[in-house]
């Protein structure tokens, strides 16, 4: 039974699971967390905890049977894998001294995974590494990776950093699992399906140093009975960090594991449910010992907000890898124009900048006799004209528009458009591209949305560099200017994972695409840094040398309590002054509010760098143009 | 509204559509053929007819509009992309020797793909070529189709072959229309998203000839109205062989397109609607003027028999190319043998056969007395344990089953069956690999289910050789023995596109890649020549050698009528003898009915083989066995 219903949340952060002991009655495991218990899946030891292979003997020839929990058929396959993780048993130890049970770990662990593999397990828990070294553990499960089915690994780590600066390096006391974690995940080559699970303690890490995890591939949390507090009332409860990192978890697609024992003594007549643990009944109705906790994350679920209409637009596209769209040399298609058009936030910011910019161009006293010429180059399917004619009469000003679009197909809607609407009077169609259109007069403002995700991607200073001989002397560029940022070093584990396995990237392994800039939704990373601008364009340009070459070196500063991190790239934003203070941008900070034209960019780097806490990293950026291709950037550490 | 209900069917066949003429007015167009007409899509001129790019003024600058069929806006995306094919103008020439002609078609050729594009038509219909030449119309296709986004491209081609031997070489004339389609798609090197649409004329070729084309990515059959007869009261039918055409297309996923003025005077009242052409109404509701040619395909649809349950389960597989299991390297999934398990007929044959093995091995006399050993080599979960028991008690014998198996996680089920059943005192489990088991005593039957789709390609020969030492001298083998079968010399079309598009053998471009057999389940396919055996083996195996290696030689003959075809591969089967009389089989002339265990094996040659009428294609098959490896096969022309 999910947490509840979030309007817009289809993730699997609904589920909520629970950590159960070795049991071989799987059919009435299931019933009495499941069926009565309320969660929606367990996380099931799959052996008997006392076998190990060295004590069966030797010689009874083949004809063993292995301990498993059941036979595969005492539940359905869809049973299996929807309701079923398979826990791999704790004892192992791949990297104890001990030979045998080294030996023993190492081949209970296969065996344990061929069940879950032949069960069609979504997903097998693996005990956390035994200590801070992991390197047999890690080439063991490295090689088993290699011949999985689809099943998801989730390795146990504890969530659990030192804030303790003065480290002493003698001792061999974890200090950060996340080095344990990023020292197994190394080792594993980046595998797909290995994930983790974050086994939560009473205390918790500081923000900035947990803020990392969202940047990895975690699939669940494990929360102990032992991390809840107790309310007024007698009832289990959270520390407002730990709700924090529910609710996070909530919004990454992480699911909710419950483990351990109750430990609250609830009131009333139910006080003797943490002694009385099997056969527990609250009015005749057998109730999990674990359903208190189970409905207090249930209540952190359904007290989050809906999630608001442009995240489920947007959904789909997280983490999802696309190459930019290059409407210059390739032509929209109608869908995409559909898509674009429907973005009102932006062409409200539009039509604002374009009203102030006529009313500073024509007072109020001449309105009625001065006919400004304003050119929309790039008029696509015709928003654009709209908004202009729109502030036009918002102002009382008189127009005369020339709409400018190379894309043949896009100007039969425009023909239609101003014929429909009855504009032939006021829009001259010109299907043509604004650099070579010999235009018979000059403009007093110039209307272009020709940004891309990193501002000036999409060539937006080339092509305006190339109208700008149409536009008069004192006349106004919508937008004025506009700034590329760079945020921060970012991480993004998935998005890498996902980055390999394009097909782009993984049929060319060259370096040409992994220094592609690539347009993704980002939702699965962390920000390990505030954002810093890189250039500037204005419009007109008046620089003398009319170069939209640029260069620009950044320092990205990583604050202490982090702990180290795994940089995998930089994400790109613009923000534009269209005219005065009217602004339109997406860097987080500072974003136009409920707009969807655009996602970052993602620069990748070939290899990820680790940065370790209280360093920098250096990166240099450059944009280069060539005389007829389209720009390129490159940057470099 | 699509043509009627068959069970089962869901493939676009159900979707009938109908060329129509120039109209300015795509929603008029749309109302009268889809909301009232009955037709599922239009196959419509998206360009007036009239427009040619040479006479369009040159000194009008860029603004002149292209003579399109509405805006893109005038129907929604979706009615695009559901209902509208598009029509390439049909006056385009790009081989003709006049050049203007010529330019003037390839440069509306492309304004007419880029509009469809804008729109995302799912398809648009390309006029035939002109000539016996289509060098430049192919050339300009090809680099169309590197560019497309995934709008398909339907290259309308007469369905035509003389049967006249007589070819008179310095003639210019059409022989066989296949030959133009396949010179075209050579040229545009198999592109997945070129495709054929038939033109039905009111004469037909020979059926080994019209069998070809199922052979080919054939996407539309259009029949003109000119096809069709008259029936006794004076409405429009097909001849049989028209009739025979239009159920294969409707089995293969073919759309029929409607073509053409009404022809038919059709009785009573509605006798003026050939005339009265767009205006004609029957008791006051307007029927379009080919409602009675659509109501007869309609006719044709619902005459077809339901979809047998087997081909329901087959639909989503056809023409897929998988990897063939290696049951003896990987251990298969509980969810494989479920779904073998679910083969009922199968496992009858086998209990008839051990029930007549059982029967020939202790006469009834003997019967309460005698206990036959019996070996179930691959035991799997159990079905031929219980298959061999129900013999057992149909005939009355004795049993005692030794069940060996590999897989530990199948021998976990096995164990529980065997103890729900009650089978302890019958059955011994055995948890081992048959080659290195050693057996306490002999068998009297050895039962296996080794085959692959080609017989021995699962390594069955190998397994059941290695078993034999614990198979008493006059003990029996089921199977008793198998012959490996290769059809045919056939060709995949569709199949052929896929098996380059398979990521498999798109990563690794080697021959290695080409030359691996691929289990899949042929549809798409023309069966060009009959079946013949490759090799025979025989259990318990009497020869000296006892070797597996096999060599032979085969030749292929096509029949006259057939015309040139591509050999793309071989399509292999097996048919085995279980005991006597008792047969399994996949070749599909002598196929065991509604089995479903295995499809065919094809063996895809690296580059495809044209074949001329009258004229043989020779093949060398070899199997090679290596000390260890699995087995392989070698086949060269």
């Amino acid at each position: 039974m999910p947490l509840g219903e979030r309007a817009g949340d289809k993730s699997e952060s609904r589920y909520c699971g629970v950590e159960t002991e070795f049991n071989d009655d799987m059919p009435q495991l299931l019933a009495y967390n499941i069926s009565s218990g309320g969660f929606d899946f367990v996380v099931a030891t799959l052996m008997d905890p006392s076998y190990r292979p060295s004590l069966v003997e030797k010689d009874c020839g083949g004809s063993g049977v292995l301990p498993f929990a059941g036979s595969d058929l005492v539940l359905s396959p869809s049973q299996w894998s929807s309701h079923v993780v398979g826990k791999i048993s704790s004892w192992i130890d791949l990297d104890s001294e001990d030979e045998i049970l080294r030996m023993d770990s190492e081949t209970t662990l296969k065996q344990e995974i061929a069940w879950a593999s032949h069960l069609s397990l979504q997903a097998c828990l693996l005990p956390a590494p035994k200590g801070t070294s992991c390197a047999n553990y890690a080439r063991c499960v490295n090689q088993i990776l290699l011949g999985l089915n689809s099943m998801k690994l989730w390795l146990r780590i504890p969530l659990w950093k030192t804030d303790d600066d003065s480290m002493d390096v003698d001792s061999n006391r974890l200090v950060d699992s996340w080095e344990l974690w990023n020292s197994f995940r190394l080792l594993c080559e980046h595998h797909s399906q290995l994930s983790v699970a974050l086994d939560v303690l009473s205390s918790i890490p500081s923000p900035n140093s947990l803020g990392r995890w969202f940047g990895e591939p975690v699939r669940a949390v494990i929360i102990h009975t032992d991390c809840f507090l107790t309310n007024a009332r007698g009832y289990p409860c959270l520390s407002k960090r730990h709700q924090k990192l529910v609710t996070g978890a909530f919004s990454h697609s992480i699911q909710i594991v419950l483990s351990g024992k109750p430990v609250h003594s609830l009131p009333k007549g139910s006080s003797d449910l943490a002694a009385n643990h099997d056969d527990s009944t609250l009015d005749g109705v057998q109730r999990h010992p674990l359903r208190s906790y189970l409905d207090y994350i249930g209540y952190l679920y359904q007290k989050m907000d809906p999630l608001p209409e442009q995240e489920r637009f947007e959904l789909g596209y997280r983490d999802f890898l696309q190459s930019p769209l290059q409407p210059l040399m390739d032509n929209l298609e109608a869908q995409t124009y559909e898509t674009f058009e429907k973005d009102a936030v932006k062409y409200i910011q539009y039509q604002r900048a374009i009203s102030k910019a006529l009313q500073d161009r024509v007072p109020e006293d001449k309105a009625s006799r001065m006919t400004t010429v304003l050119m929309v180059v790039g008029a696509g399917r015709g928003p654009l004209v709209r908004a202009s004619l729109q502030a036009a009469e918002e102002t009382g000003r008189k127009l005369r528009i020339y709409a400018v679009e190379k894309n043949p197909n896009a100007v039969v809607t425009l023909h239609s458009l101003v014929k429909l609407e009855g504009w032939e009077n006021i829009v001259t169609i010109i299907s043509s591209d604004m650099r070579s259109w010999d235009a018979p007069e000059k403009a007093d403002i110039l209307v272009s949305e020709l940004l891309g995700s990193f501002g000036d991607n999409e060539l937006s200073p080339e092509c305006l560099d190339g109208a700008q001989r149409f536009l008069k002397d004192d006349g106004i560029s919508i937008p004025s200017s506009y700034i590329p940022m760079v945020e921060e070093t970012c991480c993004v584990e998935y998005g890498w994972t996902c980055f390999l396995d394009t097909p782009r990237v993984k049929s060319h392994k060259d370096v040409v695409h992994f220094e592609t800039a690539y347009v993704v939704k980002l939702h699965n990373v962390a920000r390990l840094a505030p954002t810093q601008s890189v250039f500037t364009f204005t419009h007109p340009n008046q620089s003398i040398t009319k170069s939209n070459q640029r260069y620009k070196k950044l320092r990205f500063e990583i604050p202490c309590d982090t702990g180290s991190a795994m940089v995998h790239g930089f994400a790109g934003y613009f923000d534009a002054t269209l005219y005065k203070d009217v602004h339109l941008g997406i860097e987080p900070s500072t974003a136009t509010p409920n707009m969807f034209s655009w996602f970052a960019i993602f620069f990748p780097l070939r290899t990820p760098v680790i940065v370790h806490p209280g360093s920098s990293l250096e990166v240099n950026f450059w944009r280069c143009c060539g005389p007829s291709r389209s720009q390129s950037y490159a940057y470099v550490l």
